[in-house]
């Protein structure tokens, strides 16, 4: 029998704000009713496969610093079994209630399409007496399809259609394991759905080859009669350039543009709204807004770096608007919270990967409770009624409701020399009250 | 009578790459034929009226460096017709056939809606003459929604529908304006259309009432059978923290959900798509995909600065790729391109807007030789038509029409073994060939 | 008698973490001991006079949204009363120690040196009487020398001598008006010293200027026996494309190239460190460690945002850090925090003035709470300490006490087959410990 | 006997501007006179090894693409050879000079450090042959710290000073290379040099670390008797999130604090000047101004991304300016121009590698040409005289040769009423000039 890998840690447990504790939860209380909801069931975390089990510390100026035994040479099948043993012990040591996976995370990826496929098959048997065994369900499962070289120009907007047909063939395959496994969603994210240089690329045909693909998977989910969600998470660059799905509101007129925008909702990274140039808050609030809200990869960036960093979250504050926006839209259905999340390179013994989640919930966690009050109280949402007050008054409905056309309003407003005065947006007084809440 | 403004400056001549002349075209021969048409007419030039004649050099760290004799305190209708003057002054000078003003460019905004669209109709009788005599046209008019106190939470945007009232007059007006001077376009940007923070911001709210307000225009538009292009300008953000028309693609998005993206085009800016992480060049690769690319607002930001430094144009190879483009597609049907760009603060005497416009019109023609012998030599077309080559085979017309499903293609990637090999993207190759037309 | 500008407002106290009053602090006792020293001690905040009295809401899209009383058209001296009396009526109320000026803050700039000096001997005389009689003291003085148009290519690195003469004239006047006042130290900030262009710029002719310039400050200061510090304000840009005293770095390399080391520190400002591409904390822990740590402009960009939008702070975390380097490294000194920032164009009212501050001073005092308790109880710096204990060790000594050579130590290296094993860093498990504290 | 690698390209010819072979030299004629020196002695063009030979198109989302035969399975040593076998094969179809390298892109890492040292010798002798054939020389060479994991947290700022004296081994022998080898320089890039987080970094003690490290290698090399230039290759961030050597500046003051300002120089690379904030020219410039200009690494960012995408350069226009600085500084003495530059992801074949670089030498040429004719006529310098004119009359040297102080300056100031008239700073046509050169 196999030693556990992290031998010496005990299961992770609530303590609440006494505890020292390195690895106990100071907030995250799975069982504590939260507006009428169990913590665990407002933020639906999850732990993802690839940062923590498939990457070992490689950047792009050096190797892997923190080489695991499931990395070493040996049999591959018999390597990905220690590693999904690895990941349930982690999973049940943080006591998180669900994963994420891709398809080459958890089976390695051999010499043809249909070995592949066998691997993914007897892989997901194992992985399905784990969840049985542990209660650990699945959040979403993807298709890796941009490591491979086939995938360098693109998958879905690859030149070469037998690229699209591979990836087809791995969507599949990707999303048969997500519903076998009961997974509650299905996430596309179109790593090099984009280009490095103009100069070699026809923009039009890629993103209606990429409009083709998102139309054959949402067919196929209906034909197997899966019911969780399709996403796609935007990014705006990197590997690529430029990535197509650049950030959420991009996603929706791809979306609207293939005819897709009542199927199709949007997994929002914090590290990939920042590299587009948005608050993670804002992401959350158009995506509700548009209708397309689905979940959330939870990591954050450095403002200093320009690149994707996918640290673990540590800053409470940051984070209480968009769960408060969320918790006003009705919270997550089939979403949650999935850690798109690395430590650092530095951070190189087992442990750092408890202290690294424990952190991440921990801070969730509070912010959970801080946008809950505000809810609660109503302050906030009091204050933006009042201020659209005016749009529930006569005129205003006859502007929203179509009853007058633009020169009567013209006129209107010149024949009562309309002079509007401008009230206090009062930013400050907005953000002080926000801090109360933290 | 008045004195000239650019006394001692002769009319810019083409003098050809002999010439040493600062103020004569080296590259910029309007009658020249390029691909069948006249440099005129392929670039449509026009000279924007509030950069060059409203602004005299403030910052946000300092008042104006070069107050114009019309800034001086005086008859708001005498010092506005100054400055038509010495407007149609320079369009002569530099020989351009177009120009492009916001209301509140061509005439004061009085004490109410009424004294000021009277002072607008003023104005325009006397813009008339001076088009009429001088045979400049008009691009696009616009209103300025931005400037006035009133606007400064939004304009359609504003939480207070009497605010909304009044940008419609404002538009109402613009609109009619530039119907009755002949313009080929109108232009909407939302300057203030954003939010400096969303915790007063009703999201969902605000980018309803934009669709309601962008709704009410092209009906009136329709109603007046003015026939030329609505125009939305993208910009990201400043002077708000965030602007809805983020880029073409948002914009484009935003057009699908209000139901006008057969109605309405983009004006893209350079500065504007650099400030939302794009090159120009994507946004106008992108505006054609989709069908919606409209007109140019022709200047260049800082790449050091995060800001909308609206410098004129100075680098032939950045315009070559989107001139290239604009022409494989046609060319400018109502659009064309508007220098909105300002000389620096320390440009300080008149004869640095002659300058500032030489060089920019230059470097625009020089850019339109390379991209038209380009286009003609069909290189890069060639290479991009043998890149997608496999679309136009079997496989790839069966995927592109919809004759097969997902299991299908999964089926015969698995079944063919499919292992696409990849093809270099010759990237270098292109840029050094791109670099030999320069 | 003039009325109070700020009527109804009663004078902010503390009340605690149970208040919901908008105006009070919940966590800023001015007097309570933190680590031996009141809280007012240890912060030494003071408010700016420009963005609080001098800023009326204009941007460089539109004027002022909140043109104050003493800002209408009238005599240029009463309105430089009227304001002042208003400056002290928000000192008082708010309880601050301090407060910070330019020389045209003050006093206006009129038709001569001779007749702005003489305004600024007038103002200060009041001014003066005011600190004597609410007993708010000077934190430091500093000369405008970057609004005026004679100043729009930099003042001591002008290309005209006559241009440094004047700036020399107002910094003189200045520096001895702070002297006059008890001003704890003085600022210089070169707004436009630095370049719009290289192609116009004598790089190195401008930075010896600004040496010599600051050489004579120095001596002039000493002539004086002003015992204050004299403080450099880096940013990196903006209004200028490039500014010379681009960071922390970057001024300790001019300041030992002046040979002025040892006489001048720096004044860090939250959102100039952003703005060059660091973290505030890397600043104020790379000042200290080059001995050159003076004061805080205590502020806040926006991420997405890529000019100086100086806005109040409002995030407790962010400021723990630097609070506890600075209460490490012994707490300030002469210097103190300074709000350099503005309420949003919105916000314009006079109470939005008041929520500003006092939701900065509580989000700072709340910080130094947190910083103070981290000191206390040593577990950062013990981790710390542990990490580098090998350099307290023989080999660490030996290499930092210069006892052995390149050739000695790679000898070493060889002979001993070094084969050093990393060690985790911990970066995940330290940012939860922080976040234990707030 | 081996296969040619670049087995059906001939070596590249200049062919002049009617050439349309994508293999030839447009603008590079090596032996042309320009100023007085032949084009390849301004240029001192190298080929740099690890991008060209060691890189095979991995990033952080896949691995390699273009995988070479001496990066298979096989013998280490054997390997080696091949690769510089084909590095020289590339060297002379380029007819470049030189060529850079560090140690271990020239030979492996073995399992000791004397192993590692046999092998860096073998491979010398080897080395040293094909450059006595072939004539190619050695612009500089250098050590990699930064990639094994030992370097994690930096080599000569590491926490553990064993690190550090494992980091004295790889310069020792590699300086000593590069002395053997005829080297023109020898460059320090300190990739981990900074830290991942301030939270477990003392930053004073790693900084006095770097101090000790770089003054052992100066007395090493003067031991040596190398007469070589001591470069420090300044980047601000990545692989680190910040890095010590951020900028030219920054390397200046701590050269200052180290006691090396007269003894180091820096080899600015463009893609870290970018990243840093400042344009290439920027740095180029400061360097000179400061006195320590050494070297080029030549490539390019993109504008739009933010990690360092070393792209080899295509836009002629941005290289003219900092060529006509270098030129107008004297030209290179030991520096020159190392291509430290990749090709693209997908540029997978050999013939790539040639498109590149001939692509980019011809670049340099053009701006060369450009910038000779430029300074030649030198209508850019007088202008800059003409505008510091000031600084040469009476006042001017007054100023700065320290014959009045403050207070004479100011009282000077304020009895002549000293109103300096703002000249324009006539960017916009100074740019227009460049721009006719090109
Ligand atoms: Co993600
Ligand atoms: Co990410
Ligand atoms: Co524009
Ligand atoms: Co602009
Ligand atoms: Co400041
Ligand atoms: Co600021
Ligand atoms: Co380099
Ligand atoms: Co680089």
């Amino acid at each position: 029998m196999r030693e556990p890998f992290f031998a010496d840690i005990a299961p992770v447990r609530y303590e609440g704000l006494k505890s020292t504790h390195p690895l106990a939860y100071r907030w995250y209380e799975p069982n504590r009713l939260v507006l009428g909801r169990s913590m665990a069931e407002h933020l639906r975390l999850a732990v993802c496969y690839w940062h923590t089990f498939c990457w070992a510390g490689s950047d792009p100026f050096g190797p892997a610093t923190m080489p695991r035994p499931w990395m070493q040479p040996g049999d591959a099948m018999a390597l990905a079994e220690q590693k999904l043993s690895v990941a349930f012990e982690l999973f049940e040591k943080l006591g998180v209630p669900f994963f994420t996976f891709h398809d080459r995370d958890l089976a390695p990826e051999l010499g043809s399409l249909r070995a592949s496929q066998h691997a993914l098959k007897v892989m997901l048997d194992k992985a399905q007496v784990m969840m049985e065994r542990t209660g650990v369900k699945l959040l979403w499962g993807t298709a890796n399809l941009f490591s491979h070289p086939r995938y360098m120009a693109g998958a879905a907007t690859n030149p070469d259609p037998e690229v699209f047909a591979h990836a087809a063939a791995q969507v599949r395959d990707a999303l048969e394991a997500t519903h076998r496994l009961g997974g509650a969603n299905y996430v596309l994210w179109g790593g090099r759905e984009g280009y490095d240089t103009l100069l070699n690329t026809h923009l039009k045909r890629e993103i209606d080859q990429l409009g083709r693909f998102l139309n054959l998977v949402v067919e196929h989910k209906h034909k197997l009669g899966f019911k969780g969600t399709i996403l796609i998470e935007p990014k705006p660059m990197e590997p690529t350039k430029h990535q197509y799905d650049y950030d959420v509101s991009t996603v929706y007129g791809f979306l609207e543009r293939s005819g897709l925008a009542k199927e199709v909702k949007v997994n929002i990274e914090v590290n990939h709204a920042t590299l587009a140039g948005h608050t993670f808050d804002h992401e959350v609030a158009t995506a509700i807004a548009l209708g397309i809200f689905g979940s959330i990869d939870m990591n954050r960036g450095d403002p200093q770096n320009g690149w994707d960093t996918d640290q673990f979250p540590n800053n409470a504050p940051e984070l209480v608007l968009p769960l408060y926006r969320i918790l006003q839209a009705g919270g997550f259905t089939t979403g949650g919270i999935n850690f798109d999340a690395k430590v650092r390179r530095q951070s190189i013994e087992p442990v750092d990967l408890l202290h690294a989640h424990v952190g991440a919930i921990d801070v969730l966690a509070r912010a959970l409770l801080a946008a809950a009050a505000m809810l609660e109280e109503g302050a906030l949402s009091r204050h933006i009624d009042q201020r659209y007050a005016g749009w529930e008054g006569e005129l205003g409905r006859k502007i929203t409701e179509g009853q007058i056309d633009l020169a009567g309003l013209a006129n209107l407003a010149v024949d009562a020399d309309l002079a509007p005065k401008p009230r206090s947006g009062r930013q400050e007084m907005l953000e002080n009250l926000v801090n109360r809440y933290i």
